[in-house]
């Protein structure tokens, strides 16, 4: 999940003199909003400071980043704004893409931390990337797109497809630079029913994801407002399922059996109580899976704009203690 | 769900000379806009056009309609706000407020039509009521009110108990002026995970629902986005559960077990296929829930703008031709 960013003054201090596409898009400044969480808080993994639609953008659609999110002034919305979409030159350190600045962030990173921390690489889920494509922005329920899904049903799985081939490239090429594992965002395939998802979301995340595992590294997929498809995302093929803040992890570790892992899912929200309440939440959350041995904790999706530092702090060190009273009792030790 | 709107030609004449708003609060106007969709389609009953948010302002809180969507000017943002609410005059006939048109529209439309065509009431959830009220317009996942929650727990309780007295009156206003059903529409109850829902949305559903079940009227509960939520949602005393299209009917209805009734559950998003395909998915649901008797045929959200009549025809067509097959043979019949 997203890590650095609004929250934090010393990229609030770097914004000042950069927009967010420039942070994202020149290597020295990337990897210096990647390494501030890390080096404040201390985290086990760092991930990349990016975002997933530079991808599309490489591809041939300029995406605007403003004050209510991202947008594509040209949407994709006839058969020649689709034929004009080309492969992507994930390598290509053209500022105005920025696919190849990321690859080289990931490397940068990969050398100057310690073997002990995982770099994350990332990319957007072909659906979720098309809906931002094919509608301009994503409203409410996704309407846009699920009308267009009935409406337009082979155009929208061309889009897909062209996306999780370009997707997959770029996933690989991570690996290749250095990611010690990648996360796939649909984060938008939840407003699909269960049918709709395995015809317009599933087989293009299976694609993106494929060669990244045959690189050797870990996937991990993650969608919000997911818990009804939370069956069918294990067949994506990724290694671990990241889950909103919805679905209790309990649950959702009951629901699936063994033989995946589970990342999440605090909620980004709650790091809006006090520091007391957000330790009692998050020991709540690690003490109800507790003993699972295929756990990666996380919040349930980025890090909110405003969040108190004293919030991730106290975060943090619920899971600390919690690690340390989990240990394994040295022999002859008293405790309980 | 809303049955009339944007898509019929003979609503958009209207809209033509009047606004939104004067449609909803002018009880000649309402009742000739919610008979619209019966008129044309012979629907088995009868939703009152109205909106949610006219509640809120007769409590003292002025909403706007905007084409984004409804917005309070001056949302509840500080004690003084909160306290400036006052409790509701549901029968005034003020139209600046709106409230005591639509009991007047229920009376005229139970009148009106056959005993055998339903007239239906609702209200919003006193959750998805309090997320309005206090961001000025819902974004997203509801982040505004969901970091509340956490940073201001109390206020938000303050709000929401309210706002469920006040609808608790309006709905028990509504069946004794002559709705046979009435919904509680808790929209955005969805963006919740269980244990935020039943401190903070599922209370107030239930002092919500209280009443007009008391006054004898079959309840409905709709939340958006909610499957992670169904097994709670039953806690809330409704006698009937809605579902929106991302949870197949089966499913809901093997994790609930009997006892209650479905409502549901077509992606309006799917009337923008074909009529063919309109017939297929409709025919595919039916048979989905199949000898169920306690099903009430409905799309999963309300319908969009710009959807074509002809697939609102198809899905009709298929109900009807659903419902004559289902019935059982008379005796010495050969049909299997």
């Amino acid at each position: 999940m997203r890590q650095a960013g609004r929250y934090l003054p010393e990229y609030q201090e770097m914004r000042k003199r950069h927009s967010f596409a420039q942070l994202c898009t020149t290597p020295d400044l990337a990897v210096e909003v990647s390494l501030q969480p890390y080096r404040r808080f201390g985290f086990d993994a760092v991930i990349v400071f990016y975002d997933i639609l530079f991808l599309a953008q490489s591809m041939g659609a300029p995406v605007e980043f403003t004050e209510a999110g991202p947008v594509f002034r040209r949407p994709v919305a006839e058969e020649r704004d689709l034929d004009a979409l080309h492969p992507p030159d994930v390598h290509g350190l053209d500022p105005r893409t920025g696919t190849g600045a990321i690859l080289r962030v990931i490397g940068s990173l990969r050398s100057e931390l310690p073997r002990s921390t995982a770099v994350l690489g990332f990319a957007g889920g072909p659906f979720t990337m098309a809906g931002y494509l094919l509608g301009g922005a994503f409203e409410r329920s996704g309407e846009r797109i699920r009308r267009l899904i009935h409406d337009r049903p082979s155009f929208v799985h061309r889009l897909c497809e062209r996306l999780a081939a370009a997707t997959a490239e770029y996933l690989e090429a991570q690996v290749a630079a250095g990611a010690d594992a990648v996360q796939l965002f649909d984060t938008w395939a939840g407003v699909l029913g269960p049918e709709a998802f395995r015809e317009f979301a599933l087989p293009y995340e299976k694609a993106a994801l494929k060669k990244a595992a045959e690189a050797g590294a870990p996937t991990i997929l993650y969608i919000n407002g997911g818990s009804h498809l939370l069956e069918d995302m294990r067949s994506s093929g990724a290694a671990v399922l990241s889950l909103d803040w919805r679905e209790p992890l309990a649950r959702a570790r009951s629901r699936l059996g063994g033989g995946i892992s589970l990342q999440g899912n605090l909620d980004p929200a709650a790091l809006f109580a006090t520091p007391e309440e957000v330790l009692r939440l998050t020991r709540s959350m690690l003490e109800s899976l507790s003993g699972d041995p295929a756990y990666i904790v996380n919040l349930g999706h980025g890090i909110l704009p405003e969040t108190p530092i004293s919030s991730v702090e106290a975060f943090v060190r619920a899971v600390k203690e919690f690690q340390a009273r989990e240990k394994p009792p040295s022999p002859g030790s008293s405790e309980s």
